[in-house]
């Protein structure tokens, strides 16, 4: 059997990362406590480096150095988690800063009500920076888990915006000063632990790039689960970031519609959909990081979080040769180009605005009898796809 | 009585509008045949006149014209429809293209597979802003009503974002080549009638301006309904449209979450979350025209769709009247002003950076707890926006 | 090759049923016009038969006889329709009313504020049973598309439940008196048309029933999509039917959550869950109708409903082998065996009650922390399903 | 002004009711830490006390006695919480089990896979009714929060079904044995802490209680935010348990569609919705404890969760006043007299079957287009609602 090789094997070319706070998730929610232990740091690196494959290992400050450790205690953390990286051949792709967790930060931190708060909070994502660059991490990400609101009474979503704005502006401006050379990546979520927060999907951070003082160093971070609670197509918010040259980063898991925040595991509830990402993902050759921002269920033991881990990487790797094999299949692309119907006279008009092009394009006679009657044979196609992805 | 003057009486003013497609909404659905008349142009123009208070009527090029009318008939149909609007001295601020009920549209119309189809779609809107212009209209809409898919395997998405701006990009050019003088505002909206649809929310279309050749001619169009639909919040939305300068119309209707698109008067679903709408609008100065898009019950008959036209607008001067009371109402003003504070040395350091600022913030002493204990009465803030909006 | 069977090729005995409605559907929608034919009742039998493999036609009333025809039509309508049937060899297992299209329904059948339109609903409904019973069905479908509200002003939701089920005892007894010998299946929906639907979920029917006068003669008839919408899990509502013996008749199509009802073909939004189904309804040998309440997409042309009719039946038989197999796949089965831990000891206590049993159990000594470590390897199990639903 | 009284100011008479999980709620959530000091039971009873006007305190066995307490350690705390009771006037109306937060429950209670968690979890609950009927509680709520599935690979819903019933059956008989003259409430929830649950609607509990043992036992506790979460008409489902005369028990507080368990204050995000509730229990004398499940916003600080639990009791007030002159109201009331139409010679043909009535209903000849004219002003009426619920 030596000579088996498994198809689906990761390898680091691939890319997936996995951050502390999803393989160390302890498995508590809401209603229940944890039912797995709390890992260190290091420990948590081993549990990755041991599935085999991986790529890499982000954190949040706080998943590191406990917001409240002492110098020797974040010096020792530091010392250990760095002998698990290298131990593992595990690199720190990207950082982040956990604006959320403390109850300082309970109605924000950039678009607090609160001066002091805001600016705390830029104070510790410039110090989180500084730890992310230690570890030479070149992705910085910015979810804001409490920039938000439950009553509209409470907070003026204009001065949120601005204020928002204002904490990107300077830490872009600390990032170049400080030569860290981080690209920013915002990451959209439209309510929970908030009741509706700012920024609720990736199009709105895409809107508000081009209003930044370096919009070159921002783009965005989108995660499947976000849009997909409010029931919107993540593929198709993904798409608009690949096509503006937004897409820095993306956050890999699932969930059902409508919904608390599951985190589930990639692929694990939609297949079709999670396929759809994958073929745009692999088709438009997007070359960063691929990050399973999931955990595993409460149900699990520390071996089955091993199995997530490692289903969550073999699904990627398994839809991924779906997609070559989609793309060269000879029905389903035969159906494809007959459904993609060019003309080249028409789009010569269309391509470019001109006095003439306008003239013969409203002088052309179209008949929309005809038009409509062209075949789009979309239930062939569609049935083609489901008994392509069953292997039937 | 003939003195007491209805308060909440609208006027010209206001801008508040209506479509033809609204108040001369038939009544049908999926489920059920209309159970109105369906009625000429003139007509929704008289029923919306003598609701009395209106500012204009927005159409849809086939609303006023159909799609098959002869030019003789389209010749008479503007007659008769430009006398109404005199009559009822009714302006024509907006006017948009129906690129949805033909079946030519049935897979998108600037996004479509077909390139005969995009371009027949470029010459239907020009000829239709050719026709709203010939009515004065200002504000030009794109809604992009059959933009997507129901199956991802149909359509790829970043070549549908390229085909849009192309359309609208040659659109733009005709614009200017044809001194209309239109602004463009581009509507969102997550699903039905596709599964999908492309540049779901507001933010979506925010984005996409940055991209287009005449960004300063193209601004949005939200609507309530359709961010709604989605469970997301309206009014965080339209702010941000309203920060970057791009609020340049807006739909008012109301909708629940979750399901298909109701279209029902304004107000009628939650008047909490329309009142915080009337209050940003009135906060931000919005000048623009008020658009009611939405139709009476199926159950109601003509003199019931007065009511339903009349109780639109009325419902916004009642909740405009509430955002004046609220804005003065000591109560709440004080807890405001309580909650939101100030810290002008901090603030100084976090409004522009520079090396000096970074270092002294970094070495601001922040006290965690002191700031976490700061009271944030929010309970007792939307307690009394509860009785102060149900007038206890 | 000659000799090669297509394995999920239907047969008469799976019992697959469409509707006049599904295969019949000519593509409007709120949004748009027809983009098929109108067919006449024969015409969709034959377009049905010519599929092969279906097992029945159902109808609502007017889908075969329009609300106007005169009897001649009628008369000529059901010769030509029984010819279909017989030429194909298809039955009408189902019939229903349709209590929904007319204006005179537009706030309610027999739930509606109006006593003689609910003397009408059934009175309809009466004829129609007649009808259904001329062409042999045994079930009898009621789905109460208008029964609902959008304002809970205009109607008392205790009155509409006694009102309905007073139609309901008047139409079991009249079933009984003309001994049509059906069985009535409800069948729930949450919203649309209706802002909200009386009986929303299967739950609801599952609980009126016991309080009819003849509950024995009343089940349900789940629909995929319904509780779909509202985001539940529509495997679980189906099994409480099943397993209180209710499961009279099922509608099979798919639905994304949380939008508009989208009546897709089976198995094409989430293989996953469609799988689910369908091991429950092998596993717990459901014998009844399987009905495809779906329609093809609005792009599709006839050949295309065609592709659609036969990849709603293949789908179904696809998973159905699925489930064979998933029965007898050893790592699957040795994992639920792992999971599912009988203790016959303590099975035997609380199996039934006694003073006895109920001593001994509060005298056993149990280990919390020992039961909380026993191992439930879901992630394992799920990633097992995912790899074997795709084929890898 | 001395004698002025509050009008809305709650008394015992009103019956309601706080858990100890609600007022006591430490603000903490998925996402962050607790910003609220842990109270003792006693001291919560003292909070709910220092409000005034509520009628009882409710808990789950392990908000009273932690699950590890010793029997001295229980005793003391039993003994404080007794004293503080009695210092308030307070009762304890209902009690539960905690059968969520332990890790031995991760997979369910009661629908285990493991018979020996299924017989713990009913140990716990006979120990926890003992615990509840010493302090006179009269109603047993029952929320399976861990009774279902994230992936339906892992459990059988028929099966579950059956363990759930045997689990209830086993109850009903040792409440009878032991005399402690409980009567059971079932709770529904959707989803949240599980991905799916059983029983997820009060109507699935409704359809369950016919099969028990012992249904005369057995009731609900319908919880607003739990239909509410899946986009379901509260109030329909409480309309359909009370006229079954099921209605036992009732949880309110807020919550906006599709999205986590918000547990908000009673009325806070839809005041109309929380009017037609208020309406229902006004107009049907419902009796029984009116119980907030809920807590303040996670930024209140203990002051602020006084003004929550005034705030939720005031609500509730406000709004059944607002009942009382919405049904002397004298313009809405004349429009719903318009609306109901009743018809004698009609309404006695189909209050009951007989051969006779069948066949003077069949041989009524209806005029379809006569009653689908007649006026149905539901715009007129509802927005003469929403004037009235705003005070306009």
């Amino acid at each position: 059997m030596a000579k088996r090789i498994d198809p689906y094997m990761p390898t680091p070319a691939d890319k997936f990362t996995f951050g502390l706070w999803t393989v160390g998730n302890p498995g508590a929610d809401p209603f229940g406590k944890a039912t797995r232990a709390v890992l260190s740091p290091a420990e948590i690196v081993d549990a990755i480096g041991e599935q085999g494959g991986a790529y890499g290992v982000n954190f949040h400050d706080n998943d590191l150095i406990p917001i409240d450790a002492t110098p020797a205690e974040a010096a020792q953390i530091k010392k250990d988690f760095r002998a698990a990286l290298r131990r593992h051949k595990l690199r720190v792709p990207m950082a982040t800063t956990n604006l959320f967790s403390d109850p300082v930060f309970k109605d924000g931190a950039f678009t607090s009500n609160d001066a002091e708060v805001r600016a705390y909070a830029i104070h510790k994502t410039m110090n989180a920076m500084q730890l992310g660059a230690e570890f030479g991490a070149k992705f910085y990400v910015f979810w804001g888990g409490r920039e938000g609101t439950e009553s509209d009474a409470t907070k003026d979503p204009v001065v949120a915006t601005k204020r928002f704005r204002e904490a990107i502006d300077f830490l872009c401006d600390y990032n170049k000063s400080q030569k860290f050379g981080y690209k920013f990546a915002f990451e959209a979520k439209p309510n929970e632990p908030r009741g509706h927060m700012y920024f609720s999907v990736t199009g709105s951070y895409l809107a508000l790039i081009p209003t930044l003082k370096h919009p070159e160093m921002c783009g965005v971070n989108p995660e499947f689960a976000h849009e997909t609670m409010a029931g919107l197509n993540f593929t198709h918010h993904v798409a608009q970031a690949l096509e503006a040259g937004k897409l820095f980063h993306i956050d890999l898991n699932d969930q059902e519609i409508g919904r608390y925040d599951q985190d589930f595991r990639f692929g694990s509830v939609n297949y079709k959909a999670a396929f759809f990402l994958v073929k745009l993902l692999t088709d438009y050759k997007y070359k960063g990081p691929k990050h399973f921002d999931s955990h595993a269920y409460r149900q699990s033991d520390p071996k089955d979080v091993g199995h997530f881990a490692r289903g969550s990487m073999r699904t990627y790797k398994i839809l991924e040769s779906k997609v070559e094999k989609f793309n060269k299949n000879r029905k389903i692309q035969s159906l494809l180009n007959k459904i993609n119907r060019d003309n080249a006279k028409l789009s010569k008009l269309t391509r470019n605005f001109s006095k003439a092009n306008a003239k013969a394009l409203l002088a052309t006679d179209f008949s929309r009898e005809k038009m409509a009657k062209k075949s789009l044979p979309y239930e062939e196609l569609d049935q083609l796809v489901f008994e392509f992805l069953n292997g039937a």
